[in-house]
């Protein structure tokens, strides 16, 4: 069936408001090398949402400088998507709250907009993307556009591995007709199993088992390549701009690029001769133990860095997508998105044509799946790149003291009572500014 | 653009099975006139699950005995697409665990279906639906069926005044081009609003505001369905077969029907003279106070009652599709498609010509969102019907006293630890069978 190009039309982020450093407050607190953060994960440091921030307001937040640039007003919405797995309600959405945050700003109202939330993991946001790429598709829109909102605040128990990896923040995306950013390739490759790298059952903090969920992410990752390859897709290094990866923390993405770049030369001669020198790499299922299998792909990823064309592949594919990461830390479920607008802005930056070039975009949440699509960049990538204002905010953010930190983890932890102060002063934005009736939180905005 | 009929091509229903009577148990242990429940809700009973039995071995059960009535194979689906109020993880979805399920004893595994979960009160079952819909519109099914389940347990706090609406049960239907059962008009309504009439905060049972709650219900069906008529639907209630309304309890569907009715007789002689005689009725939003407008709306429907058209149209059109529900409470996500298929088999029982003839269906879930779309029914829906086996299943229920029903609802109650003997044998079907080492529920198939 011929489609009309459907697509990302415009992005924002908005970073939580607080800053941990990992290699100067985290690292030397908990006695550790700062090097095991910034070189072993590629992290630097965590967005933290300041005392009166939460997942409504960041996602809010994003969606409103986003629909104000982009000149819309409700009446052009027709539907807010938002994927998070910090939702706090298990009936209401977190789309209501959101859109009721935009109407007491913005004229008119969104009645008319389908409100809706999806949850898997870090995988949502995509997942959303692709409901309101249908959702145009099957000509329900009424010429409307969809907003996507991602919006997460990954915490873990104090102490638990995963602190490091930590972050908060949303990535709103408007979808439409003739986007201005990318447009979505047909071809998708999927990868699910039912398994239990990652959970929260009825809780607030993640269980994790880290090696066994970074085995689980490569796994899927190989198999929802396989599966795009049978839906016609290509994954050729030297054809595409850029690989977008799901990034619990950039050292993830550097073994999941080694998956990415072995499907995208298979069967060619660079291909064969790589399979010659190494050995093909075997399926992650096929081991028994998650460490044996990392072992295994470290030894295919030393090698393969010492080729250039991986090198200059990696430096100009993957490397841009991770810059925004290594100073956010985790966004969940808009981790991917935040990838896509880190290659965006530094593409611009660096004065790079991406006008017409596909990105190979690969998705991943815990429980498990993962997603592999492509886009092209549209001809106005350039001008919603160069008006994210990420690192100003990155930059405004407050730097924790670890004394600091710590009360900020323990406010944002459910059931907890505090006063705390908050560390930064809100203006121009959506702020919590209460409980309602029946304990729901409220909103408000600070002009 | 022209699309291809896409739509509802199976229905299966599973019903939990216990079952505790309202007016011979409930009502009693309540001091309470059973009239109240049987009368005025229009509930005889609710359907709750045994020991064994859970969101997960609900849908897994429905979908199992779908696919393999259909004949189908984990190769032939596309997507797993599960709605839920009931969810036990804020990371992992449902869907994940019956994918699972199915996986036990099918043959293959559904690595290459993407599974998704829906979040939005009651209405999210519809949505996944429409999510399945658009994915086929987009031509990015690859020639697969979605499967959607809306699977939930609605418990309610011991003593809360929902406690008499309770019920448990899920419903799996397929979604393919060319369907047999029921095809989806294109043009869809909605009337959203940020409301807490219904939430659920960190909590597993609802807190409720009753009178205000079926005021935002009814306010959203109304908009939703000016929004139908925008988009050029119609409910012309001498044209459509049956109307479907979300069925918290049937009592609620008798004041939704006045509003589907008035707006299916505006602008034709009929509504200009029930204009006449009883004046507009007035948008819901527009008292300050839920009792005021069901006040005046019961005003409206004791005069409706009385004349031929609407009686005639609500027992032909209304009370089929209420049957099922009377038996079971209120399954919460697949509420409004339990209203489907009562309305099928009824019509299969009673002889009645469905085929090309057109239905209202009217969605609503809290917080809060209403959906309008018509269905055309297709020449396979009596074939569909007939298969049903839900009236044996609630025949089969077990009769739980109301120490029973006591001990029955605190096993349900998170956090409880109890070793309560089962009230029935599983056979044939999926069933809890314990924790994995994360805390989380493992799943067997007992033969």
């Amino acid at each position: 069936m011929a489609s009309p190009a459907v697509g990302i039309d415009g992005i924002e982020l908005w970073t939580g408001k607080l800053k941990l450093d990992l290699a100067t407050t985290f690292a030397p607190a908990h006695d550790i090398d700062p090097n095991k953060f910034t070189k072993g994960l590629g992290l630097h440091a965590s967005s933290l949402p300041d005392v009166y921030e939460d997942i409504v307001t960041m996602g809010a937040n994003a969606a409103l400088r986003l629909m104000q640039r982009h000149g819309l007003t409700p009446e052009d919405i027709g539907r807010i998507d938002v994927a998070t797995e910090t939702a706090f309600d298990n009936a209401k959405p977190v789309a209501t709250y959101i859109a009721g945050c935009l109407a007491q700003v913005m004229e008119g109202d969104f009645a008319h907009a389908n409100l809706g939330e999806r949850k898997f993991a870090c995988i949502a946001g995509t997942q959303a993307l692709d409901d309101a790429a249908n959702w145009i598709h099957s000509g329900r829109h009424r010429g409307r556009k969809a907003l996507v909102i991602a919006t997460d605040t990954a915490l873990y128990e104090r102490g638990d591995p995963g602190e490091a990896t930590q972050g908060a923040g949303a990535v709103a995306m408007l979808v439409s007709e003739s986007p201005s950013v990318t447009a979505f390739g047909l071809p998708q490759g999927i990868g699910s199993a039912d398994e239990t790298d990652f959970l929260k059952p009825h809780r607030q903090f993640p269980s994790v088992d880290g090696k066994r969920s970074m085995q689980v992410y490569l796994g899927r990752i190989q198999d929802a390549l396989a599966d795009f390859a049978a839906a016609g897709g290509s994954t050729d290094p030297d054809a595409h701009a850029q690989f977008l990866f799901h990034t619990p923390f950039p050292g993830m993405v550097k073994k999941a690029a080694v998956l990415g770049y072995l499907d995208g030369v298979q069967g060619t001669a660079r291909g064969d001769a790589l399979a010659e020198d190494l050995g093909t790499l075997a399926h992650p299922d096929t081991f028994a133990d998650g460490r044996a299998y990392l072992d295994v792909l470290k030894a295919h990823a030393k090698h393969l860095k010492q080729t250039d064309h991986y090198a200059n592949w990696y430096a100009r594919a993957v490397t841009p997508t991770l810059k925004v990461a290594r100073q956010v830390g985790n966004w969940y479920t808009g981790s991917v998105h935040v990838a896509r607008a880190s290659g965006l802005l530094h593409a611009a930056h660096s004065e790079r044509a991406l006008t017409g070039q596909p990105l190979i975009v690969a998705s991943y949440g815990s429980g498990a799946q993962a997603e592999v699509h492509a886009e092209t960049v549209q001809a106005g990538w350039r001008d919603e790149a160069e008006a994210l204002t990420i690192q100003q905010q990155l930059d405004a953010r407050y730097d924790l003291s670890y004394d600091e930190y710590e009360a900020i983890h323990a406010v944002h932890t459910y059931g907890a009572e505090s006063n705390l102060s908050p560390r930064t002063a809100p203006s121009g934005e959506f702020v919590v500014d209460g409980r309602g009736p029946m304990g729901e939180y409220t909103y408000a905005y600070v002009a």
